[in-house]
């Protein structure tokens, strides 16, 4: 089972996912590529895989990604070897990508679940960008106006979690409800790539 | 929204709603009515209500039921205004009801959610059944024969979630779960009766 998760920048994907592996949740986390720079907290082959400009696009020219995106002018992948080997074994995968790359996955798996990590309101995520130090200003600037656009893309998912402030146990609930649930189908969605 | 708990006789679904009624369970639980014996444990009005022959055919013929069937040879029905009631002021509702029944409500409101309770495999199904002592000899032979019909409606319903022997509460959560999940689709299924 293919699982994922999405939601614009600053809504808390990535505390959601912390939080998801401190519960020990039964799914494999796959590990994104970026040629964003690394910020001091990250660490190579744990948080993304860092990579050059141009290791990344000889990578896109082999056709090694399941799905590559531009965010916010920095290019995102997730290596598609990583993913198919964990579902050969069995193992349940969770991709953590932005919208473009999940339109690429919809395209080329469309029996995965589709999870948007949603804000309580836009106004309510403008805020939470505008509060955030790790990115330039500009930068940030990009990330709020791309945030109108992500938010459009929820109409393509399956399933909307809401996270609230102070209550990313709720949203980390929920996701893992959406995965136990969707492992009860009877008709389950088999993944192969 | 409006969920279909099923599954065979025997399978533990009276001690499944039990365990999520402890739990405190956000959604109302129907009360069905019957013309089967009422057991000493059980109340009219809170397990089931219990009327004559008489008194349900007549409620049969003024369209009172959402479905009804006869399950080895008693009736069951489940009173439309109730659930009418409880979902026209936003309250899930959960209808426990046998596979005919659920055959019913699937016609008439095929956004319905369908969770299928059911034993490991069909021989632990007729250990249970031959365990029991709230029935006749009869009666239980006639639930074991009807088992296997029973198990073949599985297909037909969108979740299934087994419940293993003392492992009730797994059973419990993952139906909390898929409800839980069910209420984050983001083209939530809004039911009218």
């Amino acid at each position: 089972m293919l699982v994922v998760l999405s939601g614009p920048s600053g809504v808390g994907k990535d505390a959601a996912i912390d939080r998801m592996k401190e519960k020990g949740l039964d799914i494999h986390f796959a590990i994104t590529a970026t040629t964003r720079q690394k910020r001091p907290s990250e660490i190579d082959g744990v948080d993304y895989y860092f990579y050059s400009l141009d290791q990344f696009t000889s990578m896109i020219e082999r056709g090694e990604f399941l799905e590559s995106a531009n965010v916010h002018g920095n290019l995102y992948g997730s290596p598609r070897r990583q993913v198919r080997e964990q579902l050969s074994q069995g193992t349940d995968v969770l991709l953590k990508i932005d919208v473009q790359g999940a339109r690429q996955v919809k395209a080329k798996v469309p029996d995965a679940i589709f999870i948007f990590l949603t804000p309580p309101s836009i106004s309510d995520l403008v805020g939470r960008l505008r509060m955030r130090n790790t990115e330039s200003d500009a930068e940030r600037a990009r990330r709020i106006q791309n945030a109108y656009v992500e938010m459009e893309a929820l109409e393509t998912y399956d399933y909307r979690v809401v996270n609230h402030d102070n209550r990313l146990d709720e949203a980390v609930n929920q996701i893992g409800c959406i995965i136990e649930a969707e492992r009860c189908r009877v008709h389950r969605r088999v993944v192969t790539l």
